[in-house]
């Protein structure tokens, strides 16, 4: 077997003879042991046996995703760590809304790729059972022992229904699905960072190697792998929709409209895992530009929530704070000036519950700060986010340990084949 | 609020001066409590509040959905246990293959059903969480107790980032994309009905409720809920698809795109509620034919693979006893006769191994039983998967008692609101 | 027939009795004139007679989704016409790339829904055959006058293949996706006016109609419409690849799978009517912000192609002028000043070739004017495509005109039909 | 150019170095004429030349699509001419519905591809224009000779807005959604036949080169290459579903998301192509089995509507005639014979309208020459369809032609352009 592996790979086999890789392995095994060929495909049919190797494939193939997940959520952390001193305005429909954090910010995407993390290991375990001695549809006329095959292969079940087990590429479409929601994710980030890096909010520094300019304006750095990501989210959105169209409607329980399944899962892989590899790059080589971030804060009356809560706090109603903040702000819009700049004098004609007392509270630090509910920006909160994620980063690491030590090692398993026999 | 509740519900309330519901309950409010209504939106935003909503919504939603699913499971049991002495073809490419137990064929669904009932259980735990606390997007200023709020909401989690839990809606793409997978396998078993439906197969009789017919050919029957539920799949991939291009590339947090995920939810939950439904009465009101699927067994050369197998049995490598059995097939063909027809002495032509017990491993009962693989067809091992997914179903039955009690009664809600304050 | 539809709208009668629309009317009929009834169906059956019914209600929608483009490209022309002196940056990768009329960008909208209109007209023509006289699927056996009656009905062809007429829905895709290309543009130009309307970019100003705002920050004006309209742009991509899945492999002629077309249908249209209607209501009470523009278009070097055209015309070959201008940006930027600010010595020391009249060329008017392509952003092309894309609009209301005389009155239908008899 | 082009051919060419094609080619060129190439690039933009270039190419790929399915059309229209005296049964529902002449089946496939030629001539008249003088988006700043270029690429009109030109990538969307349609109508075909090569139906002979079997049992003919192309629609619609939302919300005028455009491209191509051409060979060298359509129309009714019609042209009303066949029918099913073997006295118990010539109105050939509206099964009808299916063939050759004159020979272009110059 490993002499045709071999041929295989350095070319020498002529594929057009065969009609599929099983046949071309039998075919080829019969030149060599012209009596054990023959025997090669007891208790087994291709529908199986196809099932099988996908089964394997997928193991290996999720497993690759989540060390690339794992891996953009250890950028990510790293990240927030690095920029914990700095606050920029988060958007509600892409206008300023309140100063949050910026590590807050990263761990919103760190706990959308955690999820993804927690779809990519159940796939795995989706993927975990034997579906050999289904033979082509209703089981095998052969006694094979299949706590054997499982045990060598690493299965840690057994299929229980062999129309089931031939019919169903519910594996494959799960995995699609969630190479879908991490490009939906990422497609998300991305268009947050390409926002970043227009001259008009300057937030970011993308590095050199990470975007194409025009040697006629040095100044200009198109983020082209933010672009392409967002664009190959596309793909692989489309790729699930290949497959749910594919299956849709097929009676049970092999139709040949199954084998395009193949094209179908490579597509997804190769986008999905090359995206979330370059992105981890890319934010590697991704710089805030904090003097930017700084003087974004400034405007937009980020600090108008804040000012209302000082209201309530005070013992206004929330509504009525609302609004008598709403007054004042559109008195600064008119005056051209922001809250921190209004005299004292000039508040008290609002309200008379404004005291010295309300310029501290609306300064950002205080801001941030105030957010007090555990989920929200103040650094307080953060930490402890973060705290979690690596945590959580910590078991994932151990989790992805497990998930590969549960991957058959394919150059021993001839021979540890041959020891159980 | 039961007063507006009511109000609403008799058509009182004029929607049209409202923005949105929120709006509309605090100013209806104000109405009643003038004094009250300010403070009723102290520590929320809109922001987290629909996501709020949607969770709870969901929750009921995915309960409602798993206990179709687990009537359906029950039905097809049931089914199965019924017809337990009944036989048919199974077919690949919609040609013949092998003869399987009908309660085979039934239980390969309930594997396809129960992994759905899995992924239902998984949807309800990534609801499990309350977002109330973060506010538009930052937190909320307010020292709301959200442990107590998750008590009376019977969330058994709270949401870590504030920013995440407004800007994601992954928890309603996972919903979606189970019910495109339920829908999927309907659409499977709605086409194998269909066919079976036809007068050239003849394998089941639908009842007349279940089916329009034409006066003037009151012979035919049209199986009108089998096409309906096979297309409305096709509008649940479709919902899919809408939920996910919709997110595609919205820059964080909330964007008034997000609004669409409700027309998208509604229409996706409608369809596969009442498809599910449908489809179990139709079981329920379906026979199979069983002269038809006697006749249809003894055609086909089903016994070719069991013939095949006796000779290996006797010591033929399986290839060469596979091709020997082809030529007697083929043999048989031109002469028109079945494999069980063909005399002994022809058979010796063909190999020296075939002896006089021939003719019974090639009996239909022998061919079933022959499927030794405990995944296999053999009405043993049919009977072990039939006692498994009756487990399988008690649990879920379980299961489902459990998500239902983690479902709050909204109607006791704010008298255990009042009594914790 | 008009006191039957009378008693339908006034809500008299009670659907749970029939079948269908068909049947009720036969049976509502049969209470009036009962000898007449029984006649209605002769020559014709649902399968002709809903394809007949579809075909009529396009003609109809397609010529109201026509009107809704014709009004956009109308509003959209008048647009470019009143801020003819506008300029403003045009992006690339999100990124200043160079000044361009803002009729310019207008008018390469109106190409685009220029282009919908052809689609929506050729639409039309594939809508313009009379499928009656197909009958279930094989033709009718009563010699049914077709000429008169697509006379009556007003279509200008015959189908010519019964099987083709009752199993085909091409003609609802193709309006579909034709709805699909018009929302896609929508949401491109809703993108636009999104980012043009952040606190950063500031290029224009919406009516306060259009937006929801926050009471307590006056100045933050959520552009919901459009980003409702972007998102509906997800709903209507979905439907298309609904209707795509719904008629994928199923066999000829008829299934009831079809009947969920029309839920598809009705979806389409109202989306995407109400969205062409709300995008221009909102186009009408939209603005520019003059001074941003003007302020705008002075930064990110967006003379540089023209400072390098200045080096071409004077002699240099294309990549040697254009990295010269780049090696000059980079000087600038290091100094902090524009190409406009650079003396001539400071230029002379990169080329010998500028001369004093290098500024002129560099001033935002030349650089405008300097794009001599027909196609480009120079005032005098930008005002032949104004007054081409006038001319269109023109032929585009007479054709609009032409495509309503050929829908019929249905008001006037019976009495039509009585006096041709 | 040649020598570059005979380079990149030979693999002589390292791609590793270049950003893309167009650098590749410049800098290549430089090493062979180093005072050309930095020429090469004036007045035009990477922007306008990738649309050209797709353009160009999307010319080639319209044509040969369409020449594929004038092959297809030719080889339907031949196989209906020679099945002209075949009748079968017509399906809705899956349920046998009436006879109809297998021409009449197949012509009505053509009606559906001589449509798709139809969109495909649309799409070439859509990608005739040539958007050279974009240049990135504003237009170029040399006054370059957009008529010639246009006269020697043989483009029929010059874009006329530069930021639309580099904007759209509609052209590309329309070619894929004809794409979707043409393996829709495929799939559909396919479908059909996938049944009638069942052994149940048995309506078709598949030759072996278009089958995989089973070497045990020679009898299955699995119809691999009828499911594959059913697959491949689903693959195809999903490349739709790509570029739709890839192209959806992105903002003008170019984002490098639209990079991936070619991907979906290349895949749509190739798929659909070659679906066509496999699918044409496939009907090449298929048989209609005659015996056993002889015997499918003898059973089911299907010469009920004609009964009952047979009683309209005696006076019956239609509703009334539609039953009383309704209750001869049923009493047929009672003593299991047909309606032709049911004796004249026992209809005059269900009317007195019954006489001898009943029996002649119902025999298949009357059945089929009954339908007397133009688009019906009557053989003068089908004679009639053919004859016009014909005539849009020969129609559809000239416009081939045609299209084929509009596209231009590369390797005479460098000639051609020198000659101009």
């Amino acid at each position: 077997m490993k002499e045709i592996k071999d041929e295989i790979e350095s070319g020498k086999v002529n594929y057009d003879g065969y009609e599929d890789i099983h046949s071309l392995i039998e075919l080829e095994l019969e030149k060599k042991l012209p009596r054990v060929a023959g025997k090669i495909h007891t208790g087994r049919s291709r529908n199986d046996q196809i099932v099988t190797d996908e089964l394997l494939f997928l193991k290996s193939a999720i497993a690759e995703t989540m060390d690339r997940i794992v891996r953009l959520l250890d950028s990510l952390a790293d990240k927030a760590e690095k920029n914990f001193d700095l606050v920029f305005p988060a958007y509600t429909h892409m206008q300023k809304a309140q100063p949050v954090m910026v590590a807050h910010y990263l761990l919103s995407y760190c706990e959308k790729f955690l999820r993804s993390a927690g779809k990519l290991a159940a796939n795995f375990e989706s993927c975990d059972f034997l579906p050999l001695g289904s033979g082509a549809c209703s089981g095998s006329g052969y006694p094979i022992n299949r706590e054997l095959l499982a045990k060598i292969l690493k299965f840690g079940n057994l299929s229980s229904n062999s129309m089931d087990a031939v019919s169903s590429r519910e594996y494959i479409m799960d995995y699609i699905y969630s190479c879908t929601v991490i490009m939906q994710n990422l497609s998300r980030f991305c268009e947050d960072l390409i926002i970043f890096n227009t001259q008009e909010f300057s937030y970011i520094e993308i590095s050199d190697a990470f975007c194409t300019g025009s040697s006629i304006m040095p100044q200009k750095k198109n983020p082209d792998i933010l672009e392409l990501i967002r664009g190959k989210s596309a793909l692989v959105a489309g790729n699930l929709m290949q497959i749910l169209t594919l299956m849709k409607g097929l009676p049970l329980v092999y139709n040949s409209d199954m084998q395009e399944d193949k094209k179908i899962l490579f597509d997804a892989i190769r986008e999905t895992n090359s995206s979330i590899e370059i992105f981890t790059e890319f934010l590697g080589n991704m710089e805030f530009n904090r003097g930017k971030l700084l003087q974004s804060c400034k405007t937009g009356f980020m600090d108008a929530t804040d000012a209302a809560d000082y209201l309530v706090r005070k013992g206004m109603a929330f509504r009525e704070a609302h609004n008598t903040v709403g007054r004042i702000v559109a008195y600064c819009i008119d005056n051209d000036i922001t809250l921190s700049e209004t005299g004292l004098q000039i508040l008290k004609q609002y309200s008379q519950l404004f005291e010295e007392d309300f310029y501290g509270s609306i300064e950002i630090g205080s801001c941030i700060d105030a957010k007090v509910t555990g989920c929200g920006t103040s650094r307080e909160s953060v930490r402890k986010n973060l705290h979690d994620t690596k945590s959580g980063l910590k078991k994932l690491y151990e989790k992805l340990d497990f998930l590969n030590s549960r991957i058959p090692d394919f150059d021993n398993i001839l021979y540890l084949w041959i020891k159980s026999n």
